[in-house]
């Protein structure tokens, strides 16, 4: 992100803080928050968190980056698991601010706190679960995006092109200069309890959902591919992904402008 | 939006294109394309769309503007129902790009294309449904997020401005760049025929919705309105609102500099 101008001092000055180590006990040494991204398996997450709990301060909060396992299940073996919990961000994760802390069923408030001020003190925006769920929030609401995506598209309704103008050019445009709820409730005159009897009867009837979900795997797999690699060659995903980031940075840069002015 | 640097010609050169007229026949007298944005009730959009239909020219488009009320049912008595159809904005309007266009079973491909046509000439972004559906695209989207939103909070996972935060500083920044289906496809080296063999298995464990609907009216609507009211009174509704319509602004104003420097 060379010339974003998402950077408060020279590249040097920030990389004169890490501090790259050989062994875990040399990395672990005086850190007060500790953050895994080892590969999604369980058995690796196992092993790597017993050994950072051999190695690491008695009060060292240890954070896990996972999308897919639960925290029940990685910090089941681990004594100090009171300290424990998931921080999951989104890709990519230096751009978006939004992260989602996951409690296991004994981690402490203590250590989410802890957690939160320092991923805050970082620029990230915090959402805390109050307890784990399978896909926590963000893939939940994601999930259910694409569920509908998947089925109006295997309906044949529209292409895959045309749910993404809705959510680029259309929702997620307002979604991200306002949340969902408070998207409507600035959309009836009495706030969202106004809007739950306005519009509430229309979402009762579209009933989303009720006929199953779309088979991701089927047909419509296809469809979405065909269009997709119409759209963009496999070979070309690097560079349009450098392209979204030089994007998201642009507006991470807007957001940090604003909050410097206010 | 005086000053916010949408306009490339004066306020004034703008206000002498446009004639408002006191009857329908002098209104209609001329024109190629017919919006008409009047109550959802479908027996007020029967009157309005025969006496239309009775002054409009013979090869005029019939536009619609409604999200709840289906084609179908709006122009059954219209004996020129091919050339009528629905095109439903987001609010607000005039700074949201997309719109949808959604046929009825008579509407023909001349006027879908002829609106489509007019619609990006004056600056949306246009998806067009292959046939009608309720809630159309954008509402069955949005309906999607709420029903996962009010389940979560009803369930005591989260409140609601986690739920906010999830989609405003997380899933919708990145989907305002890329929509959903090019987000999972840049999410895996192989594209999205690719994420659906990595990430399919976790999406059909979360069997989003299989558990049913959130009950909207139930005790998560005092849970969302009393959280929303601490953020925000009702009287100051239109501030805020006024304050989202600046930020969209902003937002057009950037889509459309780089439109320019393109």
């Amino acid at each position: 992100m060379d010339g974003a101008g998402l950077l408060k001092e020279t590249p040097e000055a920030i990389l004169s803080r890490i501090n790259p180590c050989s062994t875990l006990s040399e990395a672990l040494s005086g850190a007060d928050y500790i953050q895994e991204n080892t590969p999604e398996r369980i058995e690796i997450k196992h092993d790597v968190l017993a050994a950072i709990e051999a190695n690491a301060q008695p009060d060292a909060v240890i954070a896990s980056s996972t999308s897919g396992l639960l925290p029940s299940a990685m910090f089941e073996n681990i004594a100090s698991a009171r300290r424990c919990l998931v921080a999951h961000p989104l890709n990519p994760p230096h751009l978006i601010p939004a992260v989602e802390l996951v409690p296991g069923p004994a981690t402490d408030a203590a250590s989410l706190h802890t957690a939160r001020t320092i991923l805050e003190e970082a620029g990230h925006v915090v959402l805390t679960l109050r307890r784990e769920i399978a896909g926590f929030v963000m893939n939940r609401l994601q999930g259910a995006v694409l569920d509908e995506a998947f089925r109006l598209v295997e309906q044949g309704i529209v292409g895959p092109e045309d749910v993404d103008i809705a959510l680029r050019d259309g929702l997620a445009m307002r979604w991200s200069v306002v949340g969902p709820f408070e998207t409507v409730d600035l959309n009836a005159p009495g706030g969202v309890f106004d809007y739950i009897d306005r519009y509430g009867p229309m979402y009762d009837d579209l009933a989303i959902g009720s006929e199953g979900r779309a088979d991701w795997k089927g047909p419509v797999r296809d469809v979405v591919t065909a269009d997709r690699r119409a759209r963009l060659a496999v070979d070309q995903i690097p560079a349009r992904t450098k392209w979204r980031d030089a994007r998201l940075a642009e507006i991470a840069r807007n957001h940090l402008d604003k909050r410097e002015k206010s």
